[in-house]
This record gives C-alpha cells, sequence and structure tokens, in this order.
C-alpha cells in the first residue's frame, strides 16, 4: 500500500507493507480521508500518535471500503462502505481499523464528504451531549463554528432543540451557517453584545474563551477541544463560582479503543438515522489528491474556509 | 433581640426587631455563630447579602436552641439543640432559620463546637461528593486544609475512603491534620513532589491552584470553593483537554431554599451518625464573646491559626 508519511516535517507519499487485520478488526481501501488540526501539529512534531498506530502517517478519520475483516469479525462486513475514527494512519491507501469503529456510509453520500464525518461528528457530540449535558431549550454558542468540527456542532445543537449561535472570525459563512441551523450568527466582535448561552463549545482557544466564559449563564458548562489560538487563558475563579460554572475539555484521540466504540455507538445511535436521511452534512472545503498533500495541508492552515478539506487518496 | 450590625465598615451590636418564623421556619435562639470569609468580605462591602435576609447582619452558621416554630413546623422542634446553615443573620441572639436547614446537635457536643459544623461540613460534603464525585480510593488534594473547611474535608475525604493530602501555608498544624484523617501533609513549596491526585478541593485559590493543577492526574476534577488569595490563575487548556480535566466552583450562600435543604440533607445522611458518634471534630481556634466581634473578625483575618473561629452569642 502507500501512506502519506511525515519525514522530519515534510510529506512523501510512499510505498509501505500491507497492514495486517488483528482479531476484531478490519482492513479499509481508502477512498478518501478527512483533515484535522492534529495532522498538521502531528507534522510539526507537536502531537505524536498514540500507541498502536503508526507513528509517521498522520490521518483521524477515513471512508472507504472494507476489504478484509480479522478474526471474529462478520464477513458480511467485507465490501461495505463504511467511514471510521481512527487513531492516525488514515492517510494511506488502506488503513486496519476496528470493528466497533466503523459507521456505515448512508446510500448517496460520497466518500469524500463521508470521510469529514467522523472526527467532526464524534467530537461535537461527545463535547456537547456526553460532556455538556446540552439539553433542549437550552443555548449553546459554538466558538470556530466554520471548521469541520463546528459545522457538525451547529447541526446537532439544532437536532438536539438546542439555540444555536454561530461565532466566526467574519461574516462570510454567515448564511451557510444559518443554513445549517445557526439561530444566531455572531463575529468575534459582537460576542459581548449575545445574551448568555448555557453550553460553550470552545474550539478556537484563547482568543475567544474569555469573552464566552463573560456570555456564560448559571451553571453553565464550557468544553474546550480546539485551541489554535492559543491555550493560556486567564480565568476568573469568582465569575466560575459565582456562576456556578465548569470547564472541561478533551482529545478524543487519546482515549481507548473501548472509550472510542463507546463514541461511535452513540453517535451512530444519536445520529445515523438523521445522516441517513440527508439532514446532516459535511460541508467540504476542498478536495486534494492525497499525492499533493502538502497543498492539502496549506488549504487546511489558511483561514476563511468553511466545513471540511478533504484528501482524495483511492477509487471513488 | 440584639444582632452585630455592620455600619459603613465598622461592627456594632444593637438592638433590632425581634424575629418572626415565616410558615416552615423556626426561631433559633443563637449561643454561638461560626465565622467565615464570607463574613469578612460583607463587612468590607464586597459580598452583598442574597435577597430575603438581612443586609448588614453576618453570619452563615450558627447553633442554640428552638425557641418557636412557624406555620408547618412540627412543635416537638421547640427547645431542640441545633446548629443550621443560614444565608445571613446567625451573629444575632436570634435568626429564623427554615426548618429543613436545621442539623440536630449531638448530645456532648458544645455550642461553640457546633457552631462551627454546619457551613465547613456543608460546603466540604457538597464540594467533594456533589460535585467533584470523590471515590474511594481516590486521593484527594485539600488546599488550605488548616481553615474551617479544610478539617471537614480531610475528615470527609478520609470518611469516604479516599487517600487524603492535606496542604497548608507552613507544617506547625501538620499533627493534627493527620489526626482528623491526612494520609499526607505537605507545605506548598514541596506540593510539586506530591504524587497525581484525582480531586482537588481548593480553598486558596491563585496561590495554589497552577501547582494542584499540574499536580492533578487522568480525569481529575478540581473544585474552587475558596480564593483567599486572588481569584485570577492562568489556565493551560492543553492540560486540561490533555489530561481531561475538569473545573468547577460553587458558594453555597446564594442557593435556593431547597437547594441549600438538599445539601443539608445529603450532610444528615452522610455525616450525622458520624458527627454522633464523635468521629467528627470541629476544631475551633478561637471563642470571642460577640460584643467584642471586631477582635474576632481580626483573629479570623489572622493566618495559622487551626480551625474556626466563633462567636460566643447567649447562653451555652
Amino acid at each position: 500500500m502507500f501512506a502519506l508519511v511525515i519525514d522530519d516535517g515534510a510529506l512523501a507519499w510512499r510505498e509501505r507493507p500491507d497492514p495486517v487485520p488483528g482479531p476484531g478488526d478490519v482492513v479499509v481501501e481508502v477512498a478518501a480521508a478527512g483533515l484535522n488540526a492534529a495532522d498538521l501539529l502531528q507534522r510539526r512534531g507537536l502531537y505524536p500518535a498514540p500507541p498502536g498506530v503508526p507513528a509517521d502517517v498522520p490521518g483521524l478519520e477515513l471512508a472507504g471500503r472494507v476489504t478484509a475483516v480479522g478474526g471474529g469479525v462478520d464477513a458480511s462486513w467485507r465490501g461495505r462502505r463504511v467511514a471510521a475514527l481512527t487513531g492516525g494512519g488514515a492517510q494511506a491507501t488502506r488503513c486496519v481499523v476496528p470493528v466497533e469503529h466503523l459507521l456505515e456510509v448512508p446510500e448517496g453520500v460520497e466518500f469524500v464528504e463521508a470521510a469529514g464525518f467522523p472526527e467532526a461528528f464524534c467530537t461535537a457530540h461527545d463535547a456537547l451531549v456526553t460532556q455538556g449535558a446540552l439539553g433542549a431549550g437550552e443555548r449553546l454558542l459554538v466558538t470556530g463554528a466554520a471548521g469541520g468540527v463546528g459545522c457538525a456542532a451547529v447541526q446537532i445543537g439544532r437536532a438536539l432543540g438546542a439555540s444555536v449561535v454561530a461565532l466566526t472570525r467574519d461574516a462570510r459563512h454567515h448564511e451557510a451557517l444559518a443554513a445549517l441551523g445557526a439561530d444566531e450568527t455572531v463575529v468575534a466582535n459582537d460576542l459581548a453584545g449575545i445574551e448568555p448561552v448555557d453550553v460553550v463549545l470552545e474550539l478556537v482557544g484563547a482568543a475567544t474563551l474569555p469573552t464566552a466564559l463573560s456570555r456564560t449563564g448559571p451553571f453553565g458548562r464550557i468544553v474546550v477541544v480546539g485551541v489554535g489560538s492559543g491555550p493560556r487563558v486567564e480565568l476568573d475563579l469568582l465569575r466560575v463560582m459565582g456562576a456556578r460554572l465548569t470547564l472541561t475539555g478533551s482529545t478524543l484521540r487519546s482515549r481507548t479503543r473501548a472509550e472510542k466504540a463507546e463514541v461511535v455507538a452513540r453517535v451512530a445511535a444519536d445520529l445515523g438515522s438523521r445522516w441517513r436521511e440527508g439532514a446532516l452534512r459535511v460541508p467540504v472545503a476542498e478536495v486534494v489528491d492525497a499525492r499533493d498533500a502538502t497543498r492539502a495541508y496549506d488549504a487546511f492552515a489558511r483561514p476563511g474556509k468553511l466545513g471540511k478539506v478533504v484528501l482524495a487518496v483511492g477509487s471513488r
């Protein structure tokens, strides 16, 4: 097989040994793989791969067809169109994935869109539902709403019956975010003017969190999932105590196989039918051939896009 | 009746109209009232009383005898020895208290000790159990362990089967804290050397929280209840995400009548029998006559004491 290999900060498309599925695993022939901020960090040497995944092949999500199954996996998986959450190694022509980390791709959804679904929707669902306990009728603020996780969060928030405020750097994608389900759209300078919210999904970090905190009402939950603008913020503990706020954060990548399986199962249960009905969408800003990955990584780093950058790897 | 009145920052013992119990209330003839940091803040105009309690009479906890009951309250309460959590107004010869905010004082426990029980044990129990979900076998770090809430937390942590690390400004009370149940005692300079903990009860604020955070292990919960050393801390969000930490905080005083009733009921259920058995103690650093309250407030502000400062108000 071929894989995108990080070699001292450069990206190269290189031949690698074919992967062999262990018990409970499948091999996916990758059609497309989504890019995430973690890939860019890993390229810069800042985000080492967790144990059990290739150390130098990035990629946290993919879509494609199952070509082989390991011991204990139902043979009927072979040939199915799937998307998967991976701990790394997805930016390759083949990837081994635990069968419990697979999502079936609905008919009519193309691989390039499906490849942008797992990481974005699993991250957003885990943050909003499992960590943030977002409920119907509550107000949700999504910072960095135009990104992949942001677009997923806007749709999940709406699906849960919350009122969604989408925050972006500038107004160019406000119409698109309203179409995805945002009730209000604001730019950072106007954030101080919004009504208090119950849950903040923080996808930007230091640049937005202080203002977001000031707009969080009693019993508010702040869930930090991205810190692209910087990780260090000053926190006023009296504000935390007075409003009884809770601040938490996480990453998906470092979780155990069982933990990831639980997240995927929850997404399948809560969002699967909506995805099949066409009610959930993955805006794709750009599709780039995997052999031209450096261009894809540059595109990801540029601000101003809506949704995902996806690598086209194999056959559609 | 007489009450301690805050008059432009000064404390004066003044006559006030006798309180009348509403439905569900009792009147307590106050024997003793514990001091808390909130009283000192209120004196300085920094912590206004919540609605429904006297604006200028401090005091968040008391012990004494029930002398009258309001509508709907069982008459058998009359004459009983009680301690109570109050929203204010406890530093007076009489105080109206919702009956569901009373704790029965065990035989053999003096009023001066009982007066220091409600705020300390309710705050510590709510923080450790309800907010921090401290479990048996976990490690608990209590910062500011020599204070009233700290001494309560050390005992509750031990009662829950946790391993308790007590942090103090200096070593003078380490023996006493070990006797209360601390497994380890440390001073601030040695905090960086302790093994990771699961729960931090933060009673000091800016001076200790950054180091405490650095010693919090995976899935750690940091519950902030006191910020005497300052409320502003720099938080590294990558650390929060990486270790999946949760930071939360609260005050008891601002809670609704029903919320406080729930806290008191949990304390009675979880700790009542231990208190009756003499297994929970309220170290009292100093007892000061209420007519000499300024001296008591000064004593509270001085570092270096173990446990509570209590005002002696009426008959023992």
